[in-house]
């Protein structure tokens, strides 16, 4: 078995709009997936609203526990837009106009047209690397382990695969699905719960749904050591056909 | 003016399938609207892992805070359903199988089939009062300012329709908006950091798209007084009257 490497990341959506429910937030689904994908564990979500003293404990809270902390939204030009100055705050370091931040702006806005508002979008933390953005081209940027994007989802997609190369990471989970049919979850969750308590290097999850009159139950494997996530598939194959009426499907 | 009441909730979302992107989430965006129509205003939410110290240590930190607290996912038969049992830990109460639920189970279960892994479903906290569920009956529960639910969504929002009534409500929000088009976000924004300065009573958002070849900005008023809403509304108006280009559509 080689060795292993965890790598961990927590996400910090910002904005008003989301606690509101006026806008149904859509990163978080996109992030997690991304990093599972690339083997960063993520750990943790929080969000905040457009407050700086909420922005500021989510990032100290967040930071020093895990590798990266990847925050969305709050960088437009508005006097919402306060993500920048805050990871500034939080991370005890100046903020300023960045030229390179300008001149991204000046291939898209013409120089009579950048006002004060839109130079709110080159402020950033001293220090800090930027992240590019193909689409409205005002950058993100990276400070420390902290990895700040727009709340805009496919602005935020293309800042994220930006950054994914900057991004140690850590051995990939490898995923097993048993897909099991035609009984309850509940029908075989004491012999799931024989296999979770003596397989602690794995993690087993059981998802249930009910659908064409039929129960469908996806039971996922998840571990960093491909040789456990393949035993502890098995036993749980052999666990279920001791089970009247389960059928498998194997995904 | 009358009094304004504020009744403040944080949503704990509980759930390894959440962090890792295997499923989206559907419960916080509905949550918040829910909530934000009845005058609850949400402040925070949090993802937590399926281990217990984190559940238990994202519920303190959170229902110490806000009025309530929400928490989906985790209370099924599995192993990794341990929702209940850690609310139990975090307010220091007893919990053991309830009669109540045994019997809301009952009408769905056959008796022969309840077994030690159902059973689990009937693990309630002392104190705690039942949660509806009228799609597979196992309840929820609601025990001191902590409101516990399913993760899977429509069960998820029958039991926030149950507990809907037993909650204090705040005042309201009035929300007003005035859709500015044909402009980008920047070239409104000082003028809508003046009115926002001036009047901290309600909090302005802009949220900007592009589509179909022209900017859309929707600029969203909120506040618990209807007549500052009002007066922030047309003070944005007046000042959008001043900028060449503007063109506004009221909502």
């Amino acid at each position: 078995m080689s060795p292993q490497l965890l790598v961990t990341a927590a996400i910090l959506v910002i904005g008003d709009e989301i606690l509101s429910g006026r806008t149904k937030d859509k990163n978080i689904g996109h992030i997690a997936e991304h990093l599972t994908r690339m083997g960063i564990e993520v750990r943790e979500v929080r969000v905040v609203p457009d407050v700086e003293a909420e922005i500021v404990a989510g990032l100290d809270a967040l930071r020093h526990r895990y590798d990266y902390v990847l925050t969305t939204g709050g960088i437009g030009p508005t006097h919402d837009d306060i993500t920048a100055d805050s990871v500034a705050k939080a991370l005890g370091v100046a903020i300023d106009e960045d030229p390179r931040a300008i001149a991204l702006l000046l291939e898209r806005i013409k120089p009579e047209d950048l006002n004060t508002a839109r130079r709110r979008m080159a402020r950033i933390p001293h220090g800090a690397e930027l992240i590019q953005n193909p689409i409205s081209k005002a950058p993100g940027f990276m400070i420390g382990n902290v990895i700040v994007m727009a709340g805009v989802p496919n602005i935020m997609q293309a800042m994220l695969d930006d950054v994914t190369p900057r991004l140690r990471t850590g051995t990939p989970l490898t995923i097993e699905t048993v897909e099991a049919l035609g009984l309850p979850e509940g029908a075989y969750a004491a012999a799931l719960a024989g296999v979770a308590a003596a397989r602690p290097e794995t993690s087993i999850g059981s998802y249930p749904s009910y659908r064409d009159g039929i129960f469908h139950n996806q039971i996922v494997v998840r571990g960093r050591d491909p040789a456990a996530v393949a035993t502890v598939k098995a036993e749980i194959l052999a666990a279920l056909a001791t089970i009247p009426g389960a059928r498998v499907a194997q995904a």
